[in-house]
C-alpha cells in the first residue's frame, strides 16, 4: 500500500504571496495583463491538488521500485510515466513561459511556487519537469528560430524531456577543464565525450530526451572562454518532427545514492561511435555565460527543494507530535499521559522547524517576486536593482535553504524519537533525499565564494548596495514598531555588523585570500540568518496589523511569536558569526597539511 | 571486492590516553597491580590491528548483506560471526571485567578505548560484543551467585551474546509504562510481554542470547518503583550448561532502518505461549535502578560510537581532499591545479572536524578515567568526586557527541562534493549508521533533561560542584600562560556566564518548568562546547610544552592550532545559547497548539 505523506499548509503560502507580497499587483506588468490575484491563488491551489492527487504517491514508489539499469537503457516505475504526461498536459513544465511556445504565460514566480508545491511531495520525480523546463527555456533564449520550433514546443508540451551536462569526471566544480570537444561538421558539430552525474540524463518517461551540453569547439581557447553551448538529442529529429535513429548518446552508468532513488543520476557517453550530432545553441564560446540562465534557476530550485522537503518532513513531524502520547505534562496543568506536543523540548524544535520553513519560503518568494520585477520592468533604474538583488540571493537561497533543509530534516526526525530512524515513517528518506542539495549545482563553499567575490565585484557592488538599501528602508520605517521594535532594532546592529564584515572581507580578498577563503561560508550563513530574520519579522508586522481586526487569532499569533523568538535565539549566533570572519586568526591557514 | 574504509590515528589517541591523562598512573591502583603504560598501549595498538583486519570488512559487508528475517529467525552473515568468534577469543568482550568471570583486568577506561576502536570500524557490528558485556555484567553485578555463574562466563567468553530489553511500544522514553508482566511461579517467574527496538535481539552469531528484561511483578506498584529486571534466555540452559529447549522468546519482526543494516533491530514476544521462564536479577521492584548500570554504560557508549565514526568519516575526507586534484590554489602560490586540501573552504571544513573529533575523544577518555577513579579508589572524598563528575558527564558526552558526530560525517560528506552523495564512497553510510546515536538510550531532549534536571539535583548539586572545581582549577592554573592565556580567559568567562545561567534555570525549574525545559537542550550544548574548549586547550598547552625541545613539530602545531581556532570560533556561539537560555521569552511555551 502507497501512504500518503504529502502535508502543505497552503494558509502559510498565500499569506507570504497575499500580503507580504501582493502579488497580484504583477498584473500590472504588461506581460501578465489579463490575470489578477484570484487566477493566480486558484493556480497555487490547483497545484497543490496536483502535488498531493499525483506526485505525492511516487515519493514512495520511487524509493521502493527505484530506477533499473539495463544494457544502456534506464527504466522508470510506471507511475512515473503516467505522472509525467499528467502534470504536462496540466501545463506545470511552462507555466511561467510565453504562449508562443507553449507556456501558460503565468508570472516568472509561479515556476517557484509550483516547485515548491511539486518538490515537497517528490523531489525525485519533479526534478525531471523542471530541468525540462531549464533546457527548453536555454534553447528559447540563445538557439535560432529552427532549433527553437524544432524542440522547445515538444519539451513544454511533455513529449520530450531536457537535461543539463556540465559535470566530468574531472570538470565538476572546476568547468574551466570541460574535455568534451565538438567537431565543425556542416551546419552542425561532432560530439565527442563523457559526462557524469546527469540527473534524469536517460529514463522512458518520454520517447526523446534533448541534452544542453557544454563542450569544447575544436581549437577553442582553454578555460572556460573556449566552452560552448550544444543541443544533443537522445535520438535525430526527422524532418516531420519525428524521433528518428539513434545519435550516439549512451548511457554507460547510474549512480548508487544516498537517496533520490526515484531519479537515475547517469553518466552519458556522447560520439563513442563517431556519430553524435549536436547543435550549437547560441554564440561560440559563450557556452559558459548562456549555461548559467540554467545554472542560476537550478540554483534557485535546489533552495527550493531544500525548503519544501523542509516544510513536508516538519509537518510530518508535527502531526507525528499531536498524535503520540506519551509522558507526562511537566507544568502539571494536564493530567495522565500526554500527546508529546505538549513537552518544551519537543516544541522548542517544533518553533524552531516552522520558523525555518516559513523564514525560507519568503526568503525564497521574495526572491522569485524580485525576478518578475527584474524581468519585467521597463529598462532603468528600477529594472537594475531588482536584477542585483537576484543576482545576489540566488547564492544564499541555494546554500542557506540546502542547509537549513537538511537542519529541519534532522529536526524532524528527533521529534519522532527511535521511530525516525524507521522506514515505516517517510522523514528519513527526506532527508536522504535532501542531502544532495547541499551538493550539487555547486556545493555551498563554491556559493560562499560566489557570493563573497564574484556578487561583490559586479558592477562596483551594486547587488549587495540594492540589498543593503532594502533591508536599511525596512529598519528605518519599523525600528520604532509598537511591540517589535526591540527585535526589529537587533536586526538593524546586526546588518550594521555584517556591513563592517562586507567591508572587511573585500579587503582581504586582495590582501589576503587564505583567510578571505576561510570565512566565505560563515559569512554566507550571516546573511542567510539576517534575510530569515527580516523576512520573519516582515510577516509578523503584517499579522500584527491585521490581528488589530482579528485578536487572538492564532494564526496571527504564530506569525509573531515565531519571528521574535527566531530573532532572539538566531542574530546572537549572527553576531558569534561575524567575530570569526572579522578576527585575525589565521589557523586554517596555517595549518600544516600532515596536522591534520 | 570489500573495501578497506576504516582510518584510525593512533597517534591522537595515545597523545591522549598518555600526556593528557597520564593512564598509566592508573597502575597505581591496587586492582590494576601487574599492568603498566606499556602493556596498555599494546593492548590499544593490538585493538586497533583488530579493528582494521577484522572488523572493518563486516562495514561494507553488513551494508550490503544486511540481516535476514525468516519465520522468526534472524540470520547473519558468515564473516559476522567468524569476526565474533575471534572477537571473544582476542579479550575484546571483557577486557575489563574482573578474571574471576573471564575478564581481562583491563582499566574500565580500556574497554571505551577498544569500543572507539572497534565502533569507527563497524558499529553494527560493535554492538553484539558491547551489549553482551553490559547484560552479562548487569548479572554479575546484581545476580546470585548460582546465575552468575550460569551466565556470565559463558557471554564474556563468546558462547552466548546478551540484549538490554527496556522499550515496549508505548513505553520507550516513558519506561513508568511497561507493561510486560512476571508471574511468580516456584523459584522464578513467568515472563508475559513484547518489547521492541531490541538491538541483536535475534541473530544466529552464538547459539544462546540472554536477555536482560525490565518487567513488572504482577502486583507490582505502579510507575517506574514496580519494574523489576529479569534474565530471560533464549534457550533454556540444561544442567549441563548446554542450551535445552527453547524458552518461548520470539522474534516477531525486525526493522527496516536508514542505517546499521548489519545490525538486527528486532520486536521480541516474550512468552506469547505462556511458557516463558525469566530469572529476578537483583531486588524487586529495583530494576530501573539495576539497569541504570547497563543504561549509563549504553549511553557512554552512544557518545562513543558518535565520535568514532566522526574520526572515520574525517580521516576519509581527509585522504579524499588530498588526493583529488581540482581548481587552481587561490593564493597563486601553487601552480596548476592542486589537490582540494589547499582551497581554504575545504580546510576551513577539515580543521572544524579536526576539532571535533580530539576534542570529543578527548571529552570521552577523560570521562572514561574518572570512571575508574570512581570505581578504583578507596571509599573517600575524592571518590565521590569521581563519580560526581561522571554522573555529571555522562549526559553530555551522550547527547553532545552524537549530535557532533552526525554534524562531522556531514561535514565529512561535503568534502566530497557530489562523490558524498554516492556509495561508492563509505561516507554516506557512515551519516546514515550515526543518525541512531541521537536517538536511543533515550534521545538527546531527554539527556538534556537528566542533566539540568536530575544530575543538578544529586546530593543538593555536588555533580555540578565538582565539575566547577575542575575548570576552575584548570582556568586559574593557565590564565596566565604566555601564547595560550587569551583562549583560556575566553573558556573562564564563558564558564562564569554557564554558571550563571545554571543558576537561572534550577530556579525557573521550580517557578517556570516550560521555561525551563525549551532551554535545557541549548544548556547541554553549552557544557558540550565548554568541555570541548577545555579539553582542546589542554591538550594545547601540553603541545607547547612538548614543542619546547621539538620546535617546528607538526604534530604539535596541529594540536595547538586546532584549540585556539575552535575555542574562537565556538565560545562566541556558546554565548549565543546561555544568551538564549537566560532570556525571558516565552514563545515556545505560547504557541498555541493550532498556530504550528
Amino acid at each position: 500500500m502507497i501512504m500518503a505523506h504529502y502535508k502543505v499548509n497552503l494558509k502559510d503560502i498565500l499569506f507570504i504571496l497575499n500580503h507580504q507580497l501582493n502579488y497580484g499587483e504583477l498584473c500590472a506588468l504588461p506581460r501578465y495583463k489579463g490575470l489578477n490575484a484570484k487566477v493566480l491563488d486558484m493556480t497555487v491551489s490547483e497545484a497543490a491538488t496536483f502535488a498531493k492527487g499525483v506526485v505525492d504517491p511516487l515519493q514512495e514508489i520511487g524509493e521502493t521500485s527505484g530506477v533499473t539499469f539495463n544494457n544502456g537503457n534506464v527504466s522508470c516505475p510506471d507511475e512515473f510515466k503516467d505522472a509525467y504526461h499528467r502534470y504536462a498536459e496540466s501545463g506545470w513544465i511552462a507555466a511561467a513561459r510565453d504562449p508562443e511556445y507553449g507556456g501558460q504565460g503565468f508570472p516568472h514566480m509561479m515556476r517557484i511556487v509550483v516547485n515548491d508545491l511539486m518538490y515537497g511531495a517528490c523531489q525525485a520525480f519533479n526534478m525531471a519537469p523542471s530541468l525540462t523546463h531549464g533546457a527548453a527555456h536555454l534553447i528559447e533564449t540563445f538557439a535560432t528560430d529552427d532549433l527553437k520550433k524544432q524542440f522547445v514546443p515538444r519539451c513544454y508540451n511533455g513529449d520530450w524531456t531536457g537535461t543539463m551536462c556540465l559535470t566530468e569526471a574531472d570538470a565538476g566544480s572546476n568547468l574551466a577543464n570541460t574535455q568534451t570537444t565538438a567537431y565543425r561538421k556542416d551546419d552542425h558539430f561532432k560530439i565527442k565525450g563523457t559526462k557524469t552525474f546527469i540527473s534524469w540524463g536517460d529514463h522512458d518517461l518520454t520517447e526523446n530526451i534533448i541534452h544542453l551540453i557544454l563542450a569544447r569547439i575544436d581549437g577553442a581557447p582553454a578555460g572556460v572562454k573556449g566552452i560552448s553551448l550544444f543541443i544533443v538529442p537522445k535520438k535525430r529529429v526527422n524532418d516531420d518532427g519525428t524521433p528518428g535513429p539513434g545519435n550516439d548518446v549512451v548511457c554507460s552508468n547510474i549512480e548508487k545514492k544516498l537517496g533520490l532513488h526515484g531519479s537515475p543520476t547517469c553518466t552519458l557517453d556522447f560520439g563513442s561511435k563517431d556519430d553524435c550530432i549536436g547543435y550549437l545553441c547560441g554564440k561560440e564560446n559563450m557556452g559558459l555565460a548562456h549555461m548559467f540562465q540554467m545554472m542560476n534557476s537550478a540554483r534557485i530550485n535546489t533552495g527550493v527543494s531544500g525548503m519544501s522537503i523542509a516544510s513536508t518532513a516538519y509537518l510530518n513531524a508535527l502531526a507525528y507530535t499531536k498524535s503520540r502520547v506519551q509522558g507526562k505534562d511537566i507544568s502539571g496543568t494536564k493530567s495522565g499521559d500526554v500527546p508529546i506536543i505538549n513537552h518544551p523540548d519537543i516544541r522548542r524544535m517544533l518553533l524552531w522547524m516552522k520558523a525555518a520553513v516559513d523564514g525560507m519560503r519568503s526568503m525564497i518568494y521574495t526572491g522569485a517576486f524580485w525576478s518578475d520585477l527584474a524581468g519585467e520592468l521597463e529598462d532603468g533604474d528600477e529594472k537594475n536593482h531588482y536584477k542585483h538583488l537576484v543576482d545576489f540571493i540566488t547564492p544564499i537561497i541555494k546554500a542557506f535553504c540546502s542547509d537549513m533543509g537538511f537542519k529541519v530534516c534532522e529536526t524532524a526526525i528527533q521529534c519522532l524519537g527511535g521511530y525516525g530512524y524507521c522506514k515505516d515513517f517517510p522523514l528519513e528518506q527526506y532527508l536522504r533525499d535532501v542531502k544532495i542539495m547541499s551538493l550539487y549545482e555547486g556545493t555551498n563553499g563554491i556559493q560562499s565564494i560566489d557570493l563573497m567575490g564574484r556578487k561583490m565585484a559586479i558592477a562596483g557592488g551594486a547587488p549587495f548596495r540594492a540589498f543593503t538599501q532594502e533591508i536599511e528602508i525596512f529598519c528605518k520605517k519599523n525600528r520604532s514598531h509598537p511591540t517589535l521594535c526591540k527585535s526589529i532594532q537587533s536586526l538593524e546592529n546586526t546588518f550594521n555588523a555584517v556591513f563592517r564584515t562586507v567591508l572587511k572581507m573585500n579587503e582581504l580578498r586582495k590582501t589576503d585570500p587564505l583567510l578571505w577563503g576561510a570565512n566565505t561560508y560563515p559569512a554566507l550563513l550571516c546573511f542567510g540568518e539576517l534575510i530569515m530574520a527580516w523576512r520573519l519579522l516582515d510577516l509578523a508586522i503584517i499579522a500584527e496589523r491585521l490581528a488589530e481586526k482579528m485578536p487572538k487569532n492564532n494564526f496571527y499569533t504564530g506569525k509573531i511569536l515565531q519571528a521574535t523568538w527566531y530573532t532572539d535565539i538566531t542574530l546572537p549566533h549572527t553576531q558569534a558569526r561575524i567575530h570569526s570572519c572579522l578576527k585575525n586568526g589565521r589557523e586554517v591557514s596555517e595549518m600544516p597539511e600532515n596536522a591534520f
